[in-house]
């Protein structure tokens, strides 16, 4: 018999069982020591010229609320890889808390290749348990967050609904899209869940099942301006889009709007415009949906589509020329028996920078972002932003969550700062960031201290 | 302030706003049907030969279990669209009931191009609000299911791991992609909570922070071999994998496995096998994982590589090569006031085939499959295999819920009865699936009704 299918949230069981083995492997071997992780993405996508950080606020109400029940830690007393670990480890997740203290770019922020979004200091078993939830939860909010700056920017100042719902990886996934879709600049969504959640405005108008269940689409027009004098977006696609906008005109009732899902999205929009200008119908917006991307986007404004607001759904839920985010989750700085000793991977391609890191964004005269630094925490404060604040300390939030709305305007605030040769959707140069020479040192002493072990 | 972020699995809320306008609509204009939508790809993905289905489990506790809270049918009425909306349409969601009738393909059944993989018959506001719904949950579970099916055929035999929960849409789509790839043939997974609700297995060994925690290589292997003398597998490749196995090797503690995350795969497995066989280590498992996707293993099996295992992680949460399926859900009938109509969409390039349907699959005299046939569910049984069975009637579930471990077995014999031409990762031919005589008539006959309401 299949269990229940509702999602705990905050289960200490989402994570992968490495994660416990490990923590039972540290208790039972008496290591222990408080670990610095950080978690950053290697290099940016392909097509990716910034990333927009995205999903602190599911992360911290997961660390500040995430615990063990009794049947959780029963299931892994039962699994044969703990056979012989010792009760002190099912006792320590019985009272399992995280303690830790974190910070992070604020939602909203650029991101660039090898800058740190998040930092955990924590008890090493804490901050290792927590790694899968806080990779999955900020690589696939970033994700949309970061898709979304492009389609809304191709979309130049109309606004973006984000659709995507029914191509997001289930319900929560979908919840979740809407809102990064938000952080990164979309206007509003038609995920009606995801609007009473977060505060967004939620948009839909009528789907093509609604023509075809009436007998004639002339028909299916008017009950539909009947519900809805004032809001009623008639969908022109189903059969044939111009018989469709003369059936409208024909009946004399003004619509809020019309939308074209299919076809020649450039020359319909534009046959359309002429015909309501005509018909003296002016303020009646067109409205673009059907597989739309921020490329297909520019092209239709390139070509002179008339259009006001764009509807995106597949892209902004599963962007299929990014469709995952390479995010990992380092672990940087060890400290025990009072010795600090910064930790870095270091097999070929894959060297990562030890030590607890800041990220310092520096601005030109006219306030426009001109480079980033990447230096140890502890270096002395630059004459520009320190990108990572303090979110959480002793496993508790040091400030009230912001809301999605704050979030989104941090993003498109950063957005004007960044020069247009980074905003435009090719890439053509890449942002400079720069690491520390103490950063730089630093790689160099731990590379020489793994050697010497390796030689004993 | 933020609302609280626990999703309401069962919330009437998870749906794009236009299937609320659209029942809306209905019910202000007395429009009183039976309809009946069907859920279907247009066509395959390029890179898939087939689709395995899944996350009907997921649709049929949704459909059974779906309502309206009062505080969510407060934030409709304060919906500016819904403003001439009448009191009875609130009234309505405050009693909303799925009350259809569902058939379906069961999970874990190959699917092809154009047959509908779940059919619902209801009154016409039920039928529409659940769309986006059963579009996510199906189409996201099926693609996951899919690209696991290929990904176990490459690992020819060998055991496969899901390790995708960091790469999953968040944590719930991380519970339903392991799900998902267990039904596609996966052997485990390394997600806890998933291995808790689903029964499945779980693995896990130690990441590369444990070695790079500890001082020293040999130390990290030491500790972990004292934790887990029977399970421990090590992880080669943090600082240099031929000098982590002569560390093993020379401490004479034999592990349970050794894993690669990268490097040459081929190379080094084989060098690790030799080694291992010159120790006399012959039951030492060579684990491989890193980014691993169905090509890779298949180059990898080819070169001789020689691995036990493989850990499969952001090709199955997020397949790249096919991110999304074009999934849809279409009004195929209508029945109103005793009259049944086909329906169908006539746009050029996006024509679909009107009335209620089963699909038959036929096989060989050796039982392997032979081509489908699509036709109308009122039409003959043909000597073939029905493949939508009812798994729903008035709202209720006909039968008990299947185990995952169920629709996984269906797969892996389904695939048994698939020739290889289409069981191949190469698309040469497609399976054959053809519409049947009285589907191809009753398309006519609606294209005709369409022209004639035009022409009035």
């Amino acid at each position: 018999m299949e269990p229940e299918l509702s999602t705990r949230e905050h289960s200490g069981l989402l994570t992968d069982l490495y994660e416990l083995t490990m923590a039972a492997g540290y208790l039972q071997t008496g290591f222990d020591a408080r670990a610095t992780f950080e978690l950053f993405v290697r290099s940016l996508p392909k097509r990716r010229n910034y990333l927009v950080a995205a999903g602190l606020e599911q992360c911290l109400d997961f660390l500040e609320n995430v615990n063990f029940t009794a049947p959780e830690i029963d299931f892994l007393r039962r699994h044969p890889v703990f056979r012989n670990i010792r009760d002190e480890f099912f006792d320590y997740l019985a009272k399992f808390r995280f303690t830790g203290d974190v910070w992070a770019m604020p939602e909203g922020t650029l991101v660039f290749a090898g800058e740190p979004i998040l930092r955990v200091s924590a008890p090493i078993i804490e901050g290792q348990i927590m790694e899968t939830y806080l990779l999955a939860t900020i690589s696939f909010q970033t994700m949309i967050a970061s898709k979304a700056a492009r389609v809304v920017t191709a979309a130049q100042g109309r606004p973006v609904v984000e659709f995507g719902a029914r191509r997001a990886h289930g319900a929560q996934a979908s919840l979740l899209a809407a809102r990064a879709a938000s952080i990164g600049g979309c206007q509003g969504t038609s995920n009606v869940l995801a609007g009473q959640r977060f505060g967004m405005e939620t948009y839909g108008t009528q789907a093509h099942s609604w023509v075809m269940a009436h007998e004639n689409e002339a028909l299916a027009f008017r009950h539909f301006l009947d519900a809805f004098p004032d809001h009623a977006v008639l969908l022109l696609d189903t059969y044939d889009v111009h018989n469709a906008l003369r059936e409208i005109l024909a009946m004399g009732r003004k619509p809020a709007g019309v939308r074209l899902d299919s076809g020649d999205l450039v020359k319909d929009s534009r046959w359309i415009r002429r015909e309501l200008v005509r018909a003296g119908w002016n303020d009646v917006k067109i409205f673009a949906s059907g597989d739309l991307d921020e490329d297909k986007m520019a092209a239709l404004m390139k070509a002179g589509a008339s259009i006001d607001a764009f509807g995106v759904g597949t892209a902004l839920a599963t962007p299929g020329d990014s469709p995952h985010l390479s995010l990992v989750y380092k672990l940087v700085e060890v400290e025990r028996d009072g010795n600090v000793r910064g930790a870095a991977k270091l097999t070929t391609a894959k060297v990562t920078y030890p030590g607890a890191k800041q990220v310092f964004r520096f601005s030109d005269a006219v306030g426009k972002y001109s480079g980033d630094e990447i230096a140890l925490s502890e270096e002395p404060e630059r004459n520009a932003e320190p990108l990572l604040v303090q979110v959480m300390a002793g496993g508790k939030r040091v400030a009230k969550p912001e809301t999605t709305l704050q979030a989104r305007k941090r993003c498109l605030t950063s957005l004007t700062r960044l020069p247009d040769r980074y905003r435009q959707l090719r890439r053509d140069v890449s942002y400079p960031v720069r690491y520390s020479t103490r950063l730089k040192a630093l790689l160099e002493t731990v590379k020489r201290l793994v050697h010497r072990a390796k030689s004993i």
